[in-house]
């Protein structure tokens, strides 16, 4: 069986391999399709080189081009919907419909043309513009971009099809994407028409470039190679933080978007208006897709009393009667596993599940599992552990003060929700939690689940420490993300035919500048 | 003699000293004022509690009161002009007029009159609004900042007074000020106007703290104290860095502003035009307070020929004649010495001084060093090191090509600068080197020194690594300079009274807004 080729400098070359590897069915645990290579060091070293000379290209290329190539790359995924998404349902376990030919799928190209969208109206590098010192700023492109995809969305997060590659793209830069080991044919089925569209819009080579895998040091060596301007990382802590230390020391800016638990507080009379629905509305939302969701509901906050008991009783019973999905990976059951054991060591009852489901899917039982708020003060470290999948802790707190209590030990989350009554009989309840969550997450939500990820301009899927690696910037979210990988650019008294288009007086694209304090998208 | 007391938690406490100081009049080396103490842990443990309480009040605060405090600071300081800039002149050499009197001071007050302006218009916090799905996002209040202020703006930015300081308290955060040991005298003076200002707004205590000096390990135990949001330092790489990795370490946002060796490239036809001019000015700035600035021009490039002969000449000529200034400090004395030695030994040749001046003044002999681009390229490590003071390196190289590679060859640097002949001729060779410049420089910069760092919200006083530690950000220029002391937070579906005032549909206060992709400062 042949190995797959890897991307660099725009052509598919045989990979310098270190190791070879498979996709693997999760329903099954068989093995998937071709061998893929784990590179060395040096196709690194060729991509990063490549990148380093898109690079320059790029930054006096004419952004309509970039957009050519983003709305071209999503009619290509588009035309190959049904081979893509088959064989990403194949390696991920995840449905085909909706999750991926009417979710995931559609997703990804409609953030492909936001991008586009961004990249050819340029609002994006918010230009400042001083007439009377005529000093003007606007952000402009960092560099090349490494992009570090996850395991749960091959599509819509993937390194070279996702947020963080359409968000660097858009923004000017070539990205080096590193795919997920999980899933590769998806990935390969994507940069292939990643790298078709790229030849048409005519981008320099080496503006998107793929490897497979990478052992760890060099995933450590390439986030700190000077040719790098920055990294982006969804996954696990320990895999991000690792890539961290080393982008660190370079001085690389690096954006981690990692685990959250996402804590999820019912207020009692919101419990006495809508129990059932609440009940409802989170089982759905914690088990779908398996629960391996970033914004994955993991903690549910109650405070004691006959309707908590109702409300938990209802949820347990929901979640045993569920059928259990199937997870990515051995690893990921294996995973999941551990963290419930980890949960019931420091002291969580199990309600339901607790155990993997028979079979040989990667699967394993949608558990419930139970908490007091004095136990979680106790052990707030240990409670708090991010079980990835179909899991849930709750809970119960002896007052509203206890709950805000558990609040305060959390760490930064991506999402924090409140449900509250409609009558606003709960209000007084929600302003003694709403501002400790408020500084812990970054995006507060009321009355609704936090697994939908509006793609916004508003979005803000980020939060503090350690949900990312900085509470200031989002990975959802054309055109704000794209500013990730930008540099400010300062024009100081530099001649007005040598000023980029959009910091000319006139304005030729109609680009939304603050202009002496006020925003305007007109010419001086 | 008493030892000086610090600033924790709203009053002024003897600190818990390991050691003490004084500071030197760098005009005779003969010490100066009163003792003043390294603090021990103990101390920063108390200011961290402090500034953590006090960020609860803050993010609850009208921002009015912030802003009456940040005016009321700008008028206190003002009504001790004389006895600060005199202070000042003796701690640091620098001349009250105009340096401190008619230069750093009104800049100080200018920049806190900014931040007060910017924190009651609100229009920093940039809030994005997606009416249809009803999600909202604004910047928000980080939390507890630690400001590390430099030796050579003991008021501009000073830890407790400067840009850094101004900005995190401009966007609602507490700061705990480490001054800087050449001029604590200075900026005691500072704190206790700070403190006062600060009762009488009714901030919480805690907002404003200083610690005078700690010692190392306990810098690094600071940065990373969970309780520790964000860390704002300017001065040497070393310290920087040293810092960094501790902050790092704890995924601590921390913003550096570190040294710089400014390039300035002077186009042949500039110099056929007005070589006595750009010579003059040079000179100037780069003698200007000793050199002892950030934007100081410390790597001049020419282009080999009679011109670049006159030119050479004519600035050794004014460096010789020019009297030499006085350094902060022995330890800068010294380190200029080494620097320019360094320069020596990678083979440049010196043209003008070269040496410690004579006399008991902390001083050094205005130097010009040269060397040619071919040797440049094959020492670029060695010789762009920064020499911290009224030094420069001038290169002369073979042709416009030749000036590129030197260029491309550069570390990342705050700001580059062309001056280009004003009939066009050289706009062929501007084409050549300015790409390369623009990448590597936060700040571009035609027909003018760098040494204006105008407060101007279109300023970028950043660049890439290792100008600054993120390339993203600027150090000057409100509001934006703010954005480093803030989270981004997003409220998605949050009912309309819960949201603060500038998500609110009516914006009462008529905050910029960008809605739905289009920018206004009215209603919805």
């Amino acid at each position: 069986m042949s190995l797959s080729p890897v991307l660099i400098a725009g052509d598919w070359r045989p990979a310098d391999a270190s190791a070879t590897f498979r996709a693997h069915n999760p329903r099954s645990g068989e093995p998937l399709g071709g061998e893929f290579p784990t590179s060395r060091w040096s196709d690194c070293d060729a991509a990063l080189d490549a990148a380093e000379h898109a690079a320059v290209e790029l930054r006096a290329m004419d952004p309509n081009k970039i957009a050519d190539f983003l709305e071209g790359y999503a009619t290509r995924i588009e035309a190959r919907t049904a081979e893509i998404t088959e064989l990403a349902s194949q390696e991920t376990a995840l449905p085909v419909e909706p999750r991926l030919a009417s979710g995931e799928l559609p997703r990804t190209t409609g953030q492909l043309r936001q991008a586009a969208a961004a990249a050819r109206e340029q609002s994006w590098t918010q230009p400042i513009i001083d007439t009377a010192a005529n000093i003007r700023s606007r952000y402009g492109p960092i560099g090349p971009v490494a992009v570090f995809g996850p395991n749960n969305f091959p599509l819509a997060f993937g390194s070279i099809s996702g947020g963080d590659f359409a968000a660097a793209i858009a923004a000017g830069n070539p990205v080096i994407a590193k795919g997920h080991p999980l899933h590769p044919g998806t990935t390969q089925l994507l940069a292939e028409e990643a790298q078709k569209a790229a030849d048409e819009a005519g981008l320099p080579k080496g503006t998107v470039q793929l490897l497979y895998n990478l052992d760890f040091a060099d995933g450590e060596r390439l986030v700190k190679d000077p040719r790098l301007a920055a990294v982006a990382f969804t996954g696990s802590r320990r895999g991000g933080l690792a890539l961290k230390e080393h982008a660190d020391a370079a001085s690389t800016p690096i954006y981690l978007e990692l685990g959250s638990i996402n804590p999820v507080v019912v207020l009692p009379k919101a419990l006495e208006e809508r129990s059932a629905a609440i009940a409802e509305e989170f089982t759905g939302s914690c088990l779908m897709g398996t629960g391996q969701f970033c914004t994955n509901p993991g903690l549910v906050l109650v405070q004691d009393g006959p309707e908590a008991d109702a409300f938990v009783a209802d949820v347990t019973e929901r979640f045993g009667a569920a059928q259990p999905g199937v997870l990515f990976s051995k690893g990921g059951l294996d995973g999941l596993s551990q963290s419930v054991d980890a949960l019931k060591d420091a002291g969580a009852k199990v309600l339901a599940g607790g155990a993997p489901a028979a079979g040989a899917a990667f699967s394993y039982e949608n558990t419930v599992l139970e908490t007091t708020g004095k136990s979680f003060l106790e052990a707030a470290d240990k409670l708090q552990g991010e079980a990835f999948g179909n899991a849930t802790l709750i809970v119960r707190t002896a007052s509203i003060e206890e709950t805000r209590d558990v609040i305060r030990r959390l760490e930064g989350n991506l999402t924090g929700c409140v449900y509250s009554a409609t009558d606003g009989s709960d209000d007084a309840s929600y302003d003694v939690v709403a501002p400790e969550l408020r500084a812990r997450v970054g995006r507060l939500i009321n009355d609704k689940m936090p697994t939908g990820v509006a793609l916004s301009p508003a979005m803000n899927h980020g939060g503090p420490f350690p949900a990312t690696s900085h509470p200031g910037f989002s990975a959802v979210g054309i055109p704000g993300s794209m500013t990730r990988f930008a540099m400010l650019q300062c024009y100081d008294g530099v001649r007005p035919h040598r000023l980029p288009a959009s910091l000319q007086d006139e304005n030729p694209g109609r680009v939304w500048r603050n202009v002496d304090g006020k925003w305007s998208n007109q010419g001086l």
